[in-house]
């Protein structure tokens, strides 16, 4: 009998684990990606820099194909420095699919300039690295068409 | 030195069955998604949604926000049935990031219809289920606005 209790007790405790392991990553990943936005917003991409790994992959709408690796990253992110400067953003429904260390973050954003709002889809996919770090390795930002 | 040699043979195995198993994974993967775009390009979605998970979220540019959850999905799809129908289509420069059981596969994608080709990116976010099988988590269509 009292083995049958420790059984249910370490199940439970397993479940209870594996669903506050869950509930951490999402926090830890929404605010990691909300940090980088907030640089991304005044004009300075060195959050979002430094936040994806060294074989990051990348797609917005202004390129023809998708851009591989950190290095072409920073060199495609550089003549946008102090070219952002958005008033107001919302980050919508954030929401994340995590196993044991990848995740994958999604959400609508809404960014408010002076020609006024633009509405996107947002999809970052992290990675646990072996330091305990958690990196991007695929960005993918579009527009919603729909108003 | 007998230990030695042998701690070398299990570290070099190691190193090619970790080598191995993400050239599984990005070969099965690969496989599952080519499957379900033939399928989706003579009008057919039930690739697609047989390989999505219950929980699968989903961007496309004819949406104003996420589409979450498999049901949805398929209401989404139902009126799509028959109407697409391409010619041909290429998908270019498939990548895989995998860990043990969560995977992001991105591709250019380049469709052909009567009206000319239409230019896409494409993320697909991939979970090994409690079963073996490998389900879509998350799809990410956007159009390449620059040609």
């Amino acid at each position: 009998m009292k083995k049958i209790i420790l059984l249910i007790f370490l199940l439970f405790s397993q479940m209870s684990f594996s669903q506050n392991l869950k509930t951490d990553i999402s926090g830890t990943i929404i605010a990691l990606e909300k940090a980088a936005l907030e640089k991304w917003n005044s004009g300075d991409p060195s959050g979002y820099i430094n936040l994806s790994a060294e074989d990051v992959s990348y797609f917005d709408p202004s390129l023809s194909q998708r851009l591989d690796g950190l290095e072409n990253l920073k060199k495609y992110y550089e003549p946008i420095k102090k070219a952002v400067e958005v008033h107001k953003y919302e980050m919508i429904n954030p929401q994340v699919v995590a196993m044991q260390n990848m995740a994958v973050l999604t959400f609508n954003f809404h960014s408010y300039k002076a020609e006024g709002v633009s509405k996107w889809n947002c999809t970052e996919v992290y990675r646990q690295e072996a330091d305990g770090q958690w990196k991007i390795v695929h960005t993918h930002w579009s527009f919603c068409i729909k108003p």
